[in-house]
């Protein structure tokens, strides 16, 4: 255990400090003029072991964590992909600054139902946090099925209050990442890498 | 068979036209002042049964097909991905005008082995339209490895007429085409399907 006096606290603090969150701030910080540099592409895998992949909307981490947060309909094709195969990989390019994350971990989804009153509170709190827009599509009609009449997409909007049942947390919780600055000359490329102890190792290797 | 008479070639017309590449050519034109437009992100699923994703650069489409074509190293991991799962999805989002296309089907690697003229024709006139930058990463160092020292960057440039060794045509043949327009009011969402016979249907969906 680390004790509070001089270096043996340090060395802690430092090893606790996850690496790839900062390069990460700032490429967020250096594109937030563009509202998609908050937009992700989420790979998973099919039930017959063919990928998916599609946009979502990073809605920030879950607090005091390093686990990405993005919010999806119970009903929507990922749901059970993600049952099926607990393990997603994120590809965020950032236009502004020409760089690359590809964040790879396994995915929790909280949903109505999820058993652990503390997600269950920031499965509550992401849905508060959601613009009238973003909410009232989990009381559009089934996702991916003939498409409904247009009444059935003005639908009264859902309480701001409490989550509807059909909408689901997200989390990824990176094991590995992959940065790369194509404007690096060369480009520069980060692999991050999480140990079964928690710690993670940083490698500069070849773009 | 169809005949060259009336009706009965009007149909087979028809019938050949794939329908999302008129959709998916207005994308490109109303996207074209970013460069990055032509960045989609590829999935693609590993020897372990997880998913993989990046961003590569559009090609263009094969002379007379409806196949995307994007360039590889071979010694970057997504070779023995593909090899292993010849099935890929491609997420494409255009900033500009709000739109998606997830673009699923089977991958073909053509290397400097593919034993297809016309296709080793297409290699090397791929590789001919390259930029010199683009083409000159086909001579660093190994994707990945420890970072070699900067000299290693500097290699002579490689010949413009014939392509190295690891460079690679990938192709991607879509089977299934997603299209959102997240601008619609509600959005509007087509899902496009060949059959085996290699007929298109399109079907308006629930975003």
């Amino acid at each position: 255990m680390p004790t509070s006096t001089g270096l043996h606290h340090f060395k802690f603090l430092i090893m606790t400090i996850t690496p790839w969150r900062s390069p990460l701030a700032l490429a967020l910080h250096n594109n937030r003029h563009q509202p998609y540099s908050r937009y992700f592409q989420l790979a998973t895998v099919q039930a017959d072991g063919r990928p998916a992949n599609r946009t979502v909307v990073f809605r920030g981490f879950l607090d005091h964590t390093d686990q990405l947060k993005t919010v999806i309909d119970t009903r929507s094709q990922k749901t059970d992909q993600i049952l099926h195969q607990p393990w997603g990989e994120v590809c965020w390019y950032f236009t502004e600054t020409r760089e690359q994350f590809r964040l790879a971990g396994e995915l929790t989804l909280i949903d109505a139902n999820y058993p652990h009153p503390e997600l269950q509170q920031a499965r509550q709190s992401t849905w508060q946090d959601l613009s009238d827009n973003a909410r009232v599509q989990f009381s559009w009609p089934h996702p991916g099925e003939t498409k409904a009449n247009s009444e059935a997409f003005s639908p009264p909007p859902p309480d701001p209050a409490n989550p509807l049942t059909n909408f689901c947390l997200l989390l990824l919780d990176p094991l590995k990442v992959d940065h790369l600055e194509l404007r690096g000359d060369p480009q520069n490329r980060w692999l991050y890498l999480r140990s079964e102890s928690q710690v993670w190792s940083t490698i500069g290797v070849n773009p």
